[in-house]
């Protein structure tokens, strides 16, 4: 890293009217780029997230690992004075985000037409449940709804268990980076065009973007897709196999990591076999397949799989809960958690950077604010 | 839309020597803003996903709709001639994206230094399993394993139910979408800084920065999130609930709209019931506060009760399969299944752009490309 080389978002202000996890997520992703995001926070709680998980010395965690690289201001919308040092502040801005529902901005006074007016040059980004436009655009929304509606669940699922969340909030997530990737788009283009746009991240087009060939299948043949647990819908073997010690497990993803998976369990020459010589007899006759592999895998260990299946080629590993995903060494060889100081709450540990650029990496320069603690420091510029 | 605007990524050259999924995802997410992706193709049978899932005249729409917006060109890449074209390529080019097995670039002679030396503005983009570092950055990668090693699955299930993976393939379009948003972020430093440098997006740093609060409630704690379906960790009621004629998802997810279902299934009163009446009771007594509301929105029909909650301000839906959800108006309206006529093959139906920009918006400016359609095109200016 050269110190001297300038942020990928250098020079550029958010101000940042989210709050809970999609549009925070989309701001920090954009603070974690070198922007310099500006929370705005209602006095008093501020965003209902310092509420909320755990609490050490006064902070909470899950607080602390959404809002680093961000300073906090606090501004009663509701005060004619404060909403004109809003727009003071969208005046001085380059981007504007916000996961309200669609409307309130513009029923705060704040419509598209007049935000362009303060500055023509404002990207402004809405992170929403179901889009600003269509029948469902007045909803509020949640990330286990979108997952409902959206298809996530129909196919997340064992095939004799109903429909199933994502323990993951994953719809939020997944919005949140769509909309970072929208906003820096949107500067892209202001670079080249002069002047800003709207960008829209909505939850549910961004989890149905995620249906992939799922999507494709069905579009191309009417057939509804169906849940199908741990086991690939077309392929076998695929899935957790039996160690001595505890499960593996494995994807053959292909005819060639087939071989090579078949023939590290010993058991290459079942592909001669005319039960098991193409995906179809292995698919069919799946239970009989993973039985005799399994009855190889049990007479070692684990870990020993493992390795001599990852060094064979053949994708491989345990399932792991997050207490071992969090101490994996490779997690902690590409710093995924990582320590931040917070001064007066200890230091605070958190998720890294899932993004690595070699030549400016992102970096947390800030911890997550107190409420209100950059009040002087930006509005006193304003008044 | 003014037709006059340039697109975000109008002018930027991409080097696509992705193939499958993840790489490929993150290819189109770069070509729907704008850019000229190159997709490089072993010739004969090019990128494997050609042959994969349901071809209609000839065209498997997997690969159809992951390969929107760019131009074939084929490459023998252990032929010298096609490795001298790759590097004039390489020369004209702003970006160059792969989801090789790290080294394996390197091995074809293409290490970091030498791509620098060829073309010092460019940006190269790695997408990977376990990123280029650490223990495992030789493993081969595929999304189940990613699921599993990253705690997704440990936390992904029913709670008396094994951990389960997703039924999409999350990991490979995290992974994807977080590497699309680095390189464009690239793109902006090197606008700052004159020079290229490396992005790396790998599947198990993207799934794991998905953890979310599950990560910071354990980082603070020590505490191993258990798998809870669809019921929420800490939270009562929220869930499925039973209309008339199918379920209903709604979630609480704060006072006040806990007030609003409460009131709107007739039962605000339980609030105030010493049996119900803050959140830690009505979540010991989750069951039997379910069975109270089922017992209310039984007497009416699920589409009733959505609209009824929804118009209260309480998201809820209905779980949809995935026809139910691209056949969902919302969807619709938000043109998120869109035909793109591919010259011989019909017209291809398949998912739209998640992210809307007002002024610049993404369209099928290109369908699948023909394998090595744009060879005279590319590679006729560089012989």
């Amino acid at each position: 890293m050269n110190e001297a080389l300038r942020k990928p978002l250098d020079g550029i202000r958010v101000i940042d009217l989210t709050r809970v996890l999609s549009g925070p997520f989309c701001s920090m992703l954009l603070g974690d780029m070198g922007a310099e995001v500006i929370k705005i926070e209602p006095p008093g709680k501020g965003d209902p997230v310092r509420a909320q998980g755990g609490i050490r010395d006064g902070l909470s965690w899950y607080f602390a690992s959404f809002n680093r690289n961000k300073k906090s201001v606090t501004l009663n919308l509701r005060s004619p004075e404060d909403k004109t040092l809003l727009e003071r502040l969208i005046e001085s801005a380059d981007v504007l985000v916000e996961n309200y529902r669609p409307g309130v901005l513009a029923g705060m006074g704040l419509d598209g037409d007049t935000l362009a007016r303060l500055n023509p040059r404002l990207v402004t980004c809405s992170i929403n449940g179901f889009g600003s436009t269509g029948p469902y655009a007045d909803r509020p929304a949640f990330d286990f709804i979108t997952q409902a509606m959206s298809g996530f669940m129909s196919v997340n699922g064992a095939a004799d268990q109903p429909p199933l969340r994502s323990g993951q909030p994953i719809t939020d997530l997944v919005a949140g980076l769509y909309a970072a990737f929208g906003v820096v788009n949107a500067l892209r283009a202001r670079d080249l065009n002069g002047q800003g746009q709207q960008v829209e991240s909505a939850m549910m087009n961004g989890i149905l973007s995620f249906m992939a060939y799922l999507a494709s299948e069905h579009l191309l043949t009417g057939a509804i897709p169906a849940r199908t647990g741990n086991n690939h819908p077309l392929v076998a073997p695929y899935g957790l196999f039996r160690a001595s010690d505890g499960e593996v497990a494995v994807a053959a993803s292909n005819d060639m990591v087939l071989r090579r998976f078949m023939r590290t369990v010993g058991l290459e020459h079942l592909l001669d076999d005319p039960r098991f010589d193409d995906n179809p007899k292995r698919f069919a006759r799946r239970n009989e397949l993973n039985t005799l592999i399994d009855g190889q895998m049990v007479q070692d260990t684990q870990a020993a799989w493992i390795e001599r299946l990852n060094g064979a080629g053949v994708p491989s590993g345990r399932v792991q809960n997050l207490a071992e995903a969090l101490a994996d060494p490779q997690v902690l060889a590409q710093e995924m958690v990582i320590d931040v100081a917070h001064p007066g709450h200890g230091t605070v540990r958190m998720l890294g950077f899932p993004v690595k650029l070699s030549g400016t990496p992102c970096e947390a320069r800030l911890p997550a604010p107190e409420l209100g603690q950059h009040n002087d420091e930006i509005l006193g510029p304003l008044r």
